[in-house]
């Protein structure tokens, strides 16, 4: 982090340790703050060196600045519609000196014409809006509404989005709720991304997945395989080895 | 079962028994034999009293006969194109003197004619060849083939045909592979029968899923709902209890 980092936080923003490389992140104290999807997610996106990756509905910015720390792509940028966020974002690449590697932009994944003028990328990752719109129900102007309802896109937008963006044979990796597991398989077969990997994240061994981690390869051919299954919880009660990992350090300290 | 069961048994036959209301099977000595898949499928799927049931690629009848056991079905019938088999379970009714609630019958579920002439039921169960047909590999008139791979029917025909047999909102039971899901789910989609339910079954709980159950609605609504994983073997090797109470008490004899 750069020594006067304390000049870009603002009243009302914390500064989260991402565990990572030093990396540290700024998030609104009260407001959408990223969960257990986000970093599952970038540990699930297999990035290659030299990768270039984007990522969609980035919020402010942890699933790139986790990928960022972990891995070493050549060049991450996100695309995120609420701009009060991508500022946020933005503010945090300065404070990590990560302006070399990394942007944001403020956008619609609607607009084909924008992202038709965006460089192709090797690796997607997206954590959408997991929840239906309900109409009327809603305030369309709700910033965590737009976070996590489809109000600002749907599942389908997200994966034309993606085709878009990805170069041949590139990889998406989504996080989503199991329930909605035969639209996402669907709209990426008819997208011409074919599922190829998906992994289960379970509360424990005895119940039901509640996350899902979906791969898909544009114009990838048909095989599908399953992971074994991620559980966040042992027999005990206590964080699995697996997710104690997965955290880094910030859960042995809790 | 009857007194003179013995006098129904061929040579190279074997019959075993069901641990479920008596109910003993007809199966080649050597040949195809019911296994995990037939047991859980019959298991997962939910008849409710008085149901109408048609079980597809019904082979010597295990899943149909495992569901009279386990259930208050009025009537169960089963298709099966291979004859021997049909045969086979013809004897396993008389023997069970099963023959006023249960039928099987020769023929090809791609036959829509004959679908069309049979009376739509409540319950569909098929536990279908999970295998991609590879012309030149399989000699087409293999037993063991044509029940394993895709060699007469492929999952869209059997995907078809359970539209076909099924009432209005009526359920389809399927067990297969999870690297078909995403064809599974596609297919049933494209068909209009809704995926309702899905069931992972794993080696063990550290082990990827190697079977799935799946639960389709004719013209249901959309909503998917994950079951609990079932885990064949716990952490020490031994069957699991879930297993065992599947199974009935053959298991506690081994």
């Amino acid at each position: 982090m750069i020594d006067n980092y304390k000049d870009y936080i603002m009243k009302e923003e914390t500064l989260d340790d991402l565990q990572v490389k030093g990396i540290h992140i700024i998030q609104k104290a009260e407001g959408f703050r990223f969960g257990v999807d986000a970093v599952l997610l970038a540990n699930f996106a297999k990035v290659k060196r030299n990768n270039k990756v984007m990522d969609l509905c980035s919020g402010t910015g942890i699933i790139p600045f986790l990928i960022a720390g972990k891995t070493e792509a050549s060049y991450i940028s996100g695309l995120e519609i609420q701009e009060d966020m991508v500022e946020m974002a933005e503010r945090t690449i300065k404070i990590n000196n990560l302006k070399d590697k990394m942007d944001f932009k403020v956008g619609d994944l609607k607009d084909l014409k924008l992202l038709k003028s965006l460089d192709k990328v090797d690796v997607l990752t997206v954590n959408p809006p997991y929840k239906l719109y309900k109409a009327g129900i809603l305030n369309p102007k709700d910033k965590k509404a737009i976070a996590r309802h489809e109000v600002c896109c749907n599942l389908e937008d997200v994966i034309i989005a993606s085709r878009v963006l990805l170069k041949d044979n590139g990889r998406m990796f989504m996080v989503h709720r199991p329930e909605r597991l035969a639209d996402i398989l669907c709209l990426m077969r008819k997208h011409r991304i074919e599922p190829k990997t998906i992994r289960l994240v379970h509360p424990n061994s005895k119940k039901p997945p509640n996350i899902v981690l979906v791969e898909g390869q544009r114009d990838g051919g048909a095989f599908l395989k399953f992971e074994s299954p991620l559980y966040v919880y042992d027999d005990e009660g206590n964080y699995s080895e697996e997710i104690k990992s997965i955290y880094g350090k910030s859960y042995e300290d809790k």
